[in-house]
């Protein structure tokens, strides 16, 4: 018997034959996530999760999201592919819901926070970490070090507010040296297309106050109480991953290494628009991808679904998202 | 070149030619998820989820989970190939974690609650679901309507505590009529294993004092605002699945349909040891993930990973469980 929607729905076992829920199982678009973002305000959900690794407790910090047209997302695939594959991952078939995700480390009696979201200045559904930390207990003024993995707005200007003012006043600011050294260089900037003068400016209206007190790390170094800076660049000459260890556990925060996984770790010869060296970013992509699947190492993105923690395995030509199942922690 | 640990972990663009983190990565055993359980308390993350469809909010619950050997799990299948199962999900290789979910509908000016959890008879891990409604700002008092999709414990025990006292004391009791006319069956329950007893006395713990007020419904209608009973039969005689929709959009409880989908919709012919009739119970299970999968109708389970909706695509000769992607409310 060929599967038609009729028979479907007015399976016997359904016990529906005929019911309101056969025409409204119909009538439902199949293009999309029927999942709508819920309104801001009282009751809604926080946007913090907690987990271990080991004896290092780590917070992942929703920033919000934002929606990135699908069109011009990347650079070489046909947009009929790149929408299909958003249809398979149950995913707005026009645009992809970006999420950022700062993470809050505590390890050895230091708080350390990855990446500060986009603060003030980004889209009207992000900005939101500074609230969530609030409700995850977290105070700014007590975070003692903020690691920056690259310079990429929705990583870096919410150090800042727009009105000038430092989100994490008594932070030691530390960076990828490459990174300083990339957008830091006035020629660069004068050499840049008119498109990215605005990203130039934008890190020194972040570091500029404060650039004398920045401190620069190098690649394959522990930079903070079991942390290693590992290079990941491709995405930017700096773009910085993060090895965690604790207690014979290991964590890796391959940051941008993806944008969202269910796109970019199926697909990982894809270059999204974001990624400044393409060929270097996919060589990176490929390999802490495959490693990841071998050795069934856990990672963090920031560009993940939230709690943006899971593991990765080989699927096709690419790899498959494996999300760490929630625990509740009251 | 073949692909080893030492070249993977050494590899030029990971920056970690011995690094102390190869050495981590290495020692990280590679049978298991390395995330823990985070100890309650405070600065736990609340264990609900609000999400929309169309006019309806929906709020998913965490009850807690409990760990389930996955030695004489699986009727039908070899625990080598379960353990197999669990690996390739990231799960623990020695027991399966099942969440609990309790939803809340707020649907045609009432709140409705579907299942009540394990309440303070289950596992010392579970029967939170009452701190998470409070977290969400939902007052069990106000409840309107509680619908049970069938009556194991770990659905019905949470509507009424150890001490006798109701913990929805306001609320219509729903139930589907051939699950109370198996249960409530006293020769059903004569002629029941040693075993099973328990199940049949817990019933009547929970029901008893209020049977006369219980109101059954049958399948196939709808039995509140936007909410229609499905037959789903099979786990148990009366066990029942719920259709909702609200403004052209659609989403099916599936209840417990599957256990943990990662292993249960992956394969669908599996047989747990919960499924009171497995070979009924497959062909409900095949029958609405197959409708699932070709409408891509938003489903929601009791046993899935919280919050415990997504959606089912065909992946080899089952299905796979695809989360919906979180959205912060906050």
């Amino acid at each position: 018997m060929s599967v038609t929607r009729r028979t479907l729905v007015s399976a016997p076992a359904m016990g529906l034959a005929g019911s309101a829920l056969a025409g409204a199982a119909m009538a439902q678009a199949p293009s999309g996530s029927t999942n709508s973002p819920v309104a801001a305000g009282q009751g809604g959900q926080p946007g913090f999760y907690r987990y271990k690794l080991g004896d290092i407790d780590i917070t992942a910090v929703h920033d919000g999201q934002a929606m990135r047209p699908l069109e011009g997302l990347i650079k070489n695939a046909e947009l009929a592919d790149v929408k299909k594959a958003a249809a398979d991952a149950f995913l707005p078939s026009d645009a992809l819901p970006i999420t950022f995700t700062p993470m809050v480390v505590r390890s050895g009696g230091k708080t350390i926070l990855f990446d500060a979201g986009n603060g003030d200045v980004g889209a009207p559904t992000a900005g939101k970490a500074r609230a969530n930390l609030t409700a995850a207990g977290i105070d700014p003024t007590k975070v003692d070090i903020v690691i920056v993995s690259h310079f990429h707005g929705d990583h870096i200007n919410g150090l800042r507010l727009k009105d000038g003012s430092a989100v994490y006043p008594n932070a030691e600011i530390m960076v990828p040296a490459p990174e300083w050294a990339f957008w830091m260089d006035d020629s660069k900037m004068s050499a840049a297309p008119e498109a990215m003068k605005g990203a130039f400016q934008g890190v020194r209206r972040v570091f500029g106050p404060i650039a004398k007190d920045v401190k620069q790390f190098e690649w394959g170094k522990e930079i903070a109480p079991g942390i290693t800076a590992i290079d990941a660049s491709g995405h930017t000459p700096g773009h910085t991953a993060f090895g965690l260890q604790s207690a014979g556990k290991s964590l890796i925060h391959v940051v941008d290494l993806t944008n969202h996984p269910r796109l970019f770790a199926a697909h990982p010869d894809w270059a999204a628009v974001f990624d400044m060296d393409a060929e270097k970013a996919k060589t990176a992509r490929r390999r802490m991808l495959d490693m990841a699947a071998t050795e069934r190492t856990q990672l963090a993105f920031y560009h993940a679904p939230f709690p943006a923690t899971g593991h990765v395995r080989r699927e096709g030509q690419g790899y498959e998202f494996v999300p760490v199942q929630w625990v509740s922690g009251t």
